[in-house]
């Protein structure tokens, strides 16, 4: 059982009317996420994880695992976060990507590149294997690791980070109508997963911009903060980027008139990249007819940071966390009677016939913490619980004992409402909450 | 069930004479694991995790994250890779730590140090939130995340690369005497860890060096690659390292003369550093009087990159590679007959059933691959099997057939065994096997 009390989670106290140093401080689920002590910052545009902001991002990594393996039908492996800025200018892309690299130069005087995407080093492994026979196709190879950006001005805390943990996908097929069917396949994939997280998506037609390539979709969150405009017909929900939007009144697929513009955050993306990198560093496979042909990719990024961030910044008030349903650091948090009070002893096993029962649930598990910190009382663990924003928050406390009943206060945050129940009402709610 | 022919496994082909070729590749884990599609190199001392190997890497991870949180009562988090070039200015080691730093200057000109160790990052954090009081300690706190070291010459592929994975563990405590007793549960947790890994080590007293703070001990695998000289007592098993040897004949501990040397793969170490950082940094506590005072800390780290590949570089022979238990891409590997035999069909049945009742095994679950590249021999694909040191190499060939009954060829590479069974006791030889 976790016990809030052995979790590292330091609040931080921002006055309000504290303008001066807030002004890092650009988004809603970045002020939650510092106050609840779920990360803090490190630098500009870096931060730590906190134990359990952890557990989430460990959800989301497992989540995206998940579906790129059994959906995508991918592989896990890891490309180092060092590449050869000789490989950038091979691709040109060291000129395009620009300010944004950030590089290291090694003692040897060879500048490396802090990855802020692999094409390159994943194209290069894959012309060290050149040409092997068009059967070895199609190959799916994913990664979750840390990618740097030098943005010029790092906001919304985790949205917009110099260092961010990111899943990238890259495909190779053999022709572009295999590449095509590959990327129905990854976008399927998504679909599925963005379902999963839990939180409202659209899929808008994108830029390919400094990758290359010809088609490109985004995924994002709608929501205020988010940087990216959206053009998306009320119809058919067909959308594309604003960027990509030609100015035109209506859809162009069902020629509704009545288009409307959001506000999104950019979760994910996918690219079809054609053969711009595979060309450029010598990635060929061996044809039918024996002959050398370069591969066709397609590259799918997500980013985990972010996707936690967003989602947070969408459900949230202004006051408490929501997370999307997929990514809660816990499921459940109980909160005991406080320390000395009356109905303390009276209550105790009830709340470890509770804690066992709930455990014991498939759909639970390990995701319970009881706060434990019960020199506090009840009130100000239960405004925490509510802060931190756990899906169901269970109080053990006078109501029940008033009673001489077995009576628990269970709070359901995601549909706002809060019963009075007994003990197998209790958890048959948290069962029919968490699944 | 996975099936070998969809697992990206580029095998590289090393001429026997290629020896300028080879000035690279400077020991046996890393050649193994280089031909047989394991790993490629990407860079002077960077490479690249490919799917059989990182199913690995997930597994030491997750061994390493059980036994930390477990035994060791730590939680995991994660710091950022750029760490501030001040923090390691004040901590004094921006230059004792010299040309192994690898650093970063972002647009705004600020310097960041590619952290290849992070006390002053976790100590800069525990600053922040200084002075909290003495209650909230112990604490313990873990990543596993990729370090950085500009080595001059990297060298035995993952045993000493420029980028690496490993774990480490922080730990703050009030006093010099709560230190040592956090010492003395964490180095438990390492003895567990060790032993559940499955290579042979030893333990021994270390120099604190670059690193400060009064007492240390190392973990390493006894190999002649070693790059350390241990000191061992042959009766009381005490050592040392080389560095830390005062020169005397006898063991210091049981008087003993025999005293060995050999050399050692350092895997791990633990340092009680004191208030070394603390104190430079400002990491302070409130003590029962009210009163702020540094915190006594503790480092922790073993390198999970380097555990693999140190523990394949000791256990394996010159042509095969031979896993630590609990590492092993996969603990079974089934291979039926040729496309096209005569017995291809016959025994097609017995397979899938063998697969599904070896997959019900609690000791096995997903860990069995069949290797269905039916278009090579039985012979090819044993020795293939071999090579890549899968635990329990199950052959379904010829002799199944040729008896007219349901014989298996086992080969438990563990202890180089090798047996004709029935259906059944094939099932429980594979179960013996991988618990």
């Amino acid at each position: 059982m976790h016990k809030l009390s052995k979790i590292f989670q330091p609040s931080l106290i921002i006055p309000k009317n504290a303008i001066v140093k807030n002004q890092d401080i650009t988004s809603k689920s970045q002020r939650l996420m510092l106050e609840q002590g779920l990360m803090r910052q490190a630098g500009n545009g870096t931060f730590y994880i906190l134990p359990l902001l952890q557990r989430s991002v460990q959800k989301a990594i497992d989540l995206v695992d998940h579906h790129m393996q059994h959906f995508a039908g991918a592989e896990k492996l890891t490309l180092p976060i060092l590449t050869s800025a000789d490989l950038w200018r091979k691709s040109g892309r060291l000129e395009t990507a620009g300010g944004e690299l950030m590089s290291t130069t090694d003692r040897h005087g060879k500048r490396q590149i802090l990855g802020p995407t692999h094409e390159e080093s994943i194209t290069a492994l894959l012309a060290a294997i050149s040409p092997v026979s068009y059967r070895q196709f199609p190959l799916r190879l994913y990664q979750i690791s840390t990618k740097f950006r030098d943005e010029m001005k790092p906001r919304f805390g985790l949205m917009r980070a110099k260092e961010f943990l990111m899943k990238d996908l890259y495909t190779f097929d053999v022709g572009l109508a295999e590449a095509r069917q590959t990327y129905e396949v990854v976008n399927e994939a998504y679909r599925r997963l963005f379902e999963a997280v839990g939180v409202p998506f659209v899929k808008v037609r994108g830029d390919t911009g400094v990758m290359g390539g010809s088609t490109s979709h985004e995924y994002h969150f709608p929501s205020e903060v988010g940087e990216d405009q959206l053009v998306c017909c009320s119809v058919c929900g067909m959308g594309c980027n604003q960027e990509m939007f030609d100015g035109e009144k209506a859809c162009e697929r069902c020629n509704n008139s009545n288009i409307g513009r959001q506000a999104g955050i950019e979760v994910g993306h996918a690219f079809i990249l054609e053969d711009k990198y595979s060309k450029a560093l010598g990635a060929m496979f061996l044809n039918q007819n024996g002959k050398p042909e370069a591969l066709q990719m397609g590259c799918y990024g997500i980013g985990i940071t972010r996707l936690i961030a967003a989602g947070v910044e969408v459900l949230s008030s202004e006051k408490e966390i929501r997370w999307p349903r997929a990514l809660a650091p816990f499921k459940v948090c109980l909160i005991p009677p406080k320390k000395g009070s009356k109905e303390e002893s009276l209550v105790e096993p009830w709340l470890h016939r509770l804690e066992d029962e709930v455990s014991k649930l498939s759909s639970v598990g390990s995701e319970v913490v009881v706060d434990d910190r019960t020199s506090l009382t009840i009130g100000k663990r239960l405004l925490d619980a509510k802060k931190t924003g756990y899906p169901v928050v269970v109080v053990i406390g006078p109501k029940a004992a008033d009673e001489g009943a077995e009576l628990f206060e269970v709070h359901n945050q995601t549909d706002e409402t809060q019963k009075l129940l007994g003990f197998s009402e209790t958890v048959k709610e948290i069962e029919r909450s968490c699944s």
